[in-house]
Parts: structure tokens; sequence; C-alpha cells
């Protein structure tokens, strides 16, 4: 039996989560059910995708992986079933699913115009229960995509800078700050193993700056800011002890530069 | 295997609620356990009873629904086994299930004295833990209700205050708001059916004011409060792309008017 | 199959904790995974241990419960596989299992050490995701603990004072506090039994007192302060109807004073 995610901007512990819950288990009672997120911030389709690529990929070939982060319900935006990967997806088409997409080509992608594996009544400020947690309970029971709708070739996208790589420097931005305060950039471990090892490099973020690249958090004392390659594969910035981006005030999209000699 | 759902006060994360999983899972190592919500405010029984009220009948025949909203526990408040439409309930009898119970009738209301389908020692002051828990987890194994206690005839109401109709006007309240912010009143689709269909349509909440009933959020600009019917089949407030209930400051209980020419 | 238990530090809603149950399922698909809390507040240890004290031991027979409190991730602090009573414990050897250890002593104390049973790249950032969550779905697949790697004899403590009887008199301090804003301190039930059941106590902490210790909390009005048994067995103070913590500003570690004639 296939797991179903689920990821929401509807907040831990909002009833709509639950709703989606009860309603997939209406239909497939041995649904094996997981929540990744309810904690999107409203309507920040950005965010989701960006957790969405962050988590993904983790789970075991087959995921169906039901996203709701959706301020176009009820006016004509499509939603979609999607394969990237291993993974399956449900999903209003606004973005959200743009960073994984840009990774990897969708191998298949299908406009969900299906009623009969929708709810009896479909409202038009609630697709992820009358819609979207329908069609990933039929799919877990094994329903083929192609009776979803018909295929279509293209997704929506978001654009998402690539950090740039000149002479002896890489110019990126803070993509997400995780729970701790991480500062994590679009920077890749790729990237930075490009410079010459042995040198000295120096990170700057806003009017921070920090040298060398550690391993760990613990190598330094409490209060220090270190640079490191994070669990995302990423360059990160982290207060040692402490939370980067309230202590530093550094927000998401904030540049980051790394050079070295 | 029928299905457990938790709701409580106690707040995501909270050890308590990790207390009644492993308490039912000690007893039936196969329960299924679906979190509601821990988020209901500390006490607050009317909320509870609201989001049971939007959410309980979303899920499966036969479920089992353990509520722990218990100001009274250890006083002589009753704790009771219910029987409302398709759903089971296992709660203090403190008005929790009042709003479920004012649009269906329980059929069946026990009142819990047996001590054989509790935890041996009882405390006075975690009854989830020591008597709901433990029921439902017999519940789900096939216990039959009747051994469980009394059949009682009436549960412990709540004053629940109709929106009132007259000519060419409805009064009602905001009932809840969601994690959006949307203002969700007890005003209904069926009530507002009655206006004539053409007619104009003025929503008055507290100072504020908006012409017309939207279908979806997206049909105006970010910024303008709208009067839609949400996802509970009941008129909500929202404003596109925003939180009302946090910039307009309306709180529950503020009165809503809905009037046409 | 046996449960297995998550208690971090990443913060519900946690990308990170998602990452944990994708790597959980994709080695074992059937495993059940029960959140405990993710809600430690960032690297205290101590309080994931007090948690765990609290909860571990509510669960089934061999529930594995995976913490991942872990501030000195990367460095040379071990990660250990524990056997405490009946269940058992994954976690980095830094004192989180100390409370539980110092009421039981651990059956079987085992170094992680054999990267079989870990993901095959381990990052120096994510041991939960590399490390302990592999190794914890290991084992509910059968894995045998003696594969792990070699049984160690001791594990890492924690200094946890035990409250001090003394004539007519008992001196303890606040260990916790719940969601409910509840002071809970170090004083158990036992040692209370010891004094004259006819007794007047008073109980002080910090400014405050309070005569007598009740059953419920529902014995008194509200906004009273009240000292009663709570459901952990200890002494708690409550604010009946509110948030003790919160209005008295009383912090983990406050003295606690009860004293009889």
């Amino acid at each position: 039996m296939d797991v179903i995610t689920l990821t929401t901007d509807f907040g831990t512990g909002s009833p709509y989560a639950a709703v989606l819950k009860g309603t997939i288990l209406t239909i497939n009672p041995d649904a094996r059910i997981v929540d990744i997120s309810h904690e999107i911030p409203a309507q920040d389709v950005r965010k989701g995708a960006v957790v969405l690529g962050d988590v993904a990929e983790q789970f075991p070939k087959g995921t169906i992986h039901v996203v709701v982060v959706d301020p176009g319900v009820g006016t004509d935006r499509a939603i979609v079933y999607v394969e990237i990967g291993k993974q399956r997806y449900v999903a209003p088409d606004n973005g959200l699913l743009s960073r994984l997409a840009e990774r990897t080509a969708p191998s298949r992608i299908i406009r969900l115009e299906n009623p009969g594996y929708w709810l009896e009544e479909v409202s038009s400020t609630f697709h992820g229960r009358d819609i979207m947690a329908p069609v990933a309970a039929h799919l877990s029971l094994g329903v083929r995509p192609e009776k979803l709708g018909p295929a279509v070739s293209e997704l929506a996208g978001l654009d998402w800078p690539a950090a740039r790589h000149s002479l002896k420097r890489i110019d990126g931005i803070v993509l997400e700050t995780d729970s701790f305060g991480n500062l994590i950039t679009n920077i890749t471990a790729e990237m930075i193993s490009d410079r010459p090892t042995d040198s000295r490099v120096c990170v700057v973020c806003n009017i921070y700056e920090t040298w060398g690249i550690y391993h760990a958090y613990g190598e330094q004392p409490n209060g220090t800011l270190v640079a490191l390659i994070g669990s995302t594969g990423r360059l990160e910035l982290a207060l040692v002890g402490g939370n980067a981006a309230k202590v530093l005030g550094v927000p998401v999209g904030a540049p980051v530069v790394l050079a070295w000699e």
C-alpha cells in the first residue's frame, strides 16, 4: 500500500488537515497517511516548493504526495497529477512542483478532469478535500493515472535563480531558513568543490562575514557564525547554539557571497 | 480496524497527546490513530465542539473520536460513549458533543462506569489517559458498548444561537475563525438561498461591509473583503490574500448582518 | 511490527521530521511511526530527557524510541542503542536518556559503529537521518542489536537533583511546565505520603504560597493556585482555569518548599 503524504498551509492542528485525512480514509480505509508539514506559511507557494524539493525524494518509490497551497482555488488554475523520478504528486498547477521539476523533468503530467474520482459535490473553496484527497485515495487503491484526465506537456513554473559562479567568487541567496534559524543558500556543495581546496574562503551575507567552511556545528564555540555544507547538500550559515535568522535578522532572499583568493 | 481520532487542548507536541497514543497502542497494538487537533485552546469546550462539528463526519463509518477538553476532570462530570450518525465518540459530558447532537440526535449514550475497561489506577487529573484512551482502545478491539456502563438519555448542552431570518435580512454571528483568518459565520447556505437570486446583497460585520457573495477567493484582488459560502457550507468573510481576523480585529461572536433590497 | 516513535527539537511541521519518516519508510515500508514531540526547544537536551521520562514507558513493550536532540552532531559524541525496562532507544549519548536510566538501569547499551545499517552517505550535520532513523528501521525489521556495534557499559549523565526531605519539610524544584502552564515539581507522591495525613500542608514556590493538597483542579474556583499530585505522580502547582507559569512568571528550576506542622 503506497504512502500518501500531506503538505499544506492549513496550520498544524487545523481541522482542514483532519478533513483531508477523513476524506482519504473514507475512500481507502487502509491508506497510510504521513504529514510532511502543515506549516507552509499561508499561500506561500514558493516555500511549499522549497520544502517539497527538500523532502519528497526521501520517501519510498511510488509515494503519493498531496500538496495543498492553493491561493487560486476556484479560479481556472488546473490541478495536476505528476510523476517526477520515483515519486507521484497531486497539486494545483501553480508552481508548487517547479523546484522538483527543474531538477528532474516530469515523466508524466495529467490534468485532473474526471469528476468520477472526486467527491460528488465540489465546492469552489476547498479542492484539497473535494478533488485532491479523493484522487490520491483512488490512486492508492490502484486507479490508473490515465483515467484521471488528459496528459499535458508542461507545468506552471516559478523562477528559481541559480547561484552564479565567477572568478574566485560565487554569488547566491538565502533560499530558506529552517526551524533552527540556519540560513540555507542556493549554493551547492558541487559549486564549492570547484575552488582550490587549500584556499581560505570568506562567506559574506548582508553585513555579516565568516571565514572557512566547517563540517559540524560543534566545531566552533557557541555564538560563532559558521558556514558549512548542510544536510540538503547546500551551503548554510549557522550561529552555533543559536538562531542565525532571528539574531542576525537575515531574511530569505538576502545575498550570500562566497569568495576566495 | 476502526480508526481512533484524537482531539484535545494539550497543544501540539505535548507529551500528554503522546501518552494517549502509547496507552491506546499498549491495549491495541494495531490501533490506527489519527490526530484531528491538539490545538483547541486550553479548556475551550465551545471551540472543541465547533471543530468536532466541522470535522468528525468526514471520517469513515464507525470511527471512534476521543475528545479531551476537560476542565472538570476529577469532579463529578460524567464521561460518555455516544453514537451520533455513523460516528462514535468518547468524551467528557460537558457540551463537547452538543453541536453535533443538535444537528443529529444521538442514537445511543452510555455513561462510562465500568472500570474493567480503564487503566488499573485512575488519577484525578488525567482521565484522557486513564479512562477515555483505554475505552477507545477496547472499543476498537470490538468490545460491545453496553459493557461500558448504563445507558442514559441526555447529553450536557451548550447554547448554539441560530442565525435569525427576518424580512430581507439575516442576523448571525462569527462562529469561528480558521487558520487563514477567515471569519466563519453561523449563516448557512440554505438560509441565503431564500433571497431573490438577482438581488444585491450587503454583508456587514462590525464596522466592515462588503457587497455580493462570491464563489472563490481569487475572484477579487488581494486585500478585498469578500463574502462567500465556505467549505463548511456556511457564509464566511475573507480578506483575499490576507488574514481577515487579524487585520480587521474581528473576534468570534461578532455580529454579522446580511441584508438585501 | 514494533512501533517507532520520534522525539526531536526540529519543530512541528519541520521538513526534517518528515525526512526521518521518509527515511524509515524507505527501509521498512510497513513501519508504524508515532510522533512523541517535535517541540523540544532547540538543543534543550534536559527538556528532551524530561519528556522522554514522562512518556516513553507508556508505549508498548519493544517500542523503538528515536530521539534527536543533538547539538553535538558531527563531533565525537557517540550514538547509542539502549534498552531500559521494556523500551528501546536510539539517541545521541548526551544525557537524553539519563533521566530514564536514573530510575531503571539500562540492561544493554550498544555504541552504533556498524555503517552497514546507516545510509550510504553520512553527513556531519544530520545523523538523525543518516544513522538513527535507518538503525531504527532496521531494528523494526528484526535486526539483532549486537550487529549495530560494541556493547559499552555506561551512558553520559546529566545532574537530576532529587527533592530533599527534612523534618516536616521537603525542598524541591519546578522540573518542567506543561502546555497548560502547570508547574510540575520533582517532589513525588511517595515523599508526600510520609507526612501525617491529617496535617495542614503549606506549599511555597518563589513568592507564592498555597495551603492543602487537592485531588482535582475543579475543586477550587477559577484563579486559585492549588497544589495537587498530577498525572506524572509528582506534586504540581496549577492555577485553576489559568496558566500558572505565565501568570506567576515562575520558571523551570524555581524552588518549591512543602512544609507542615
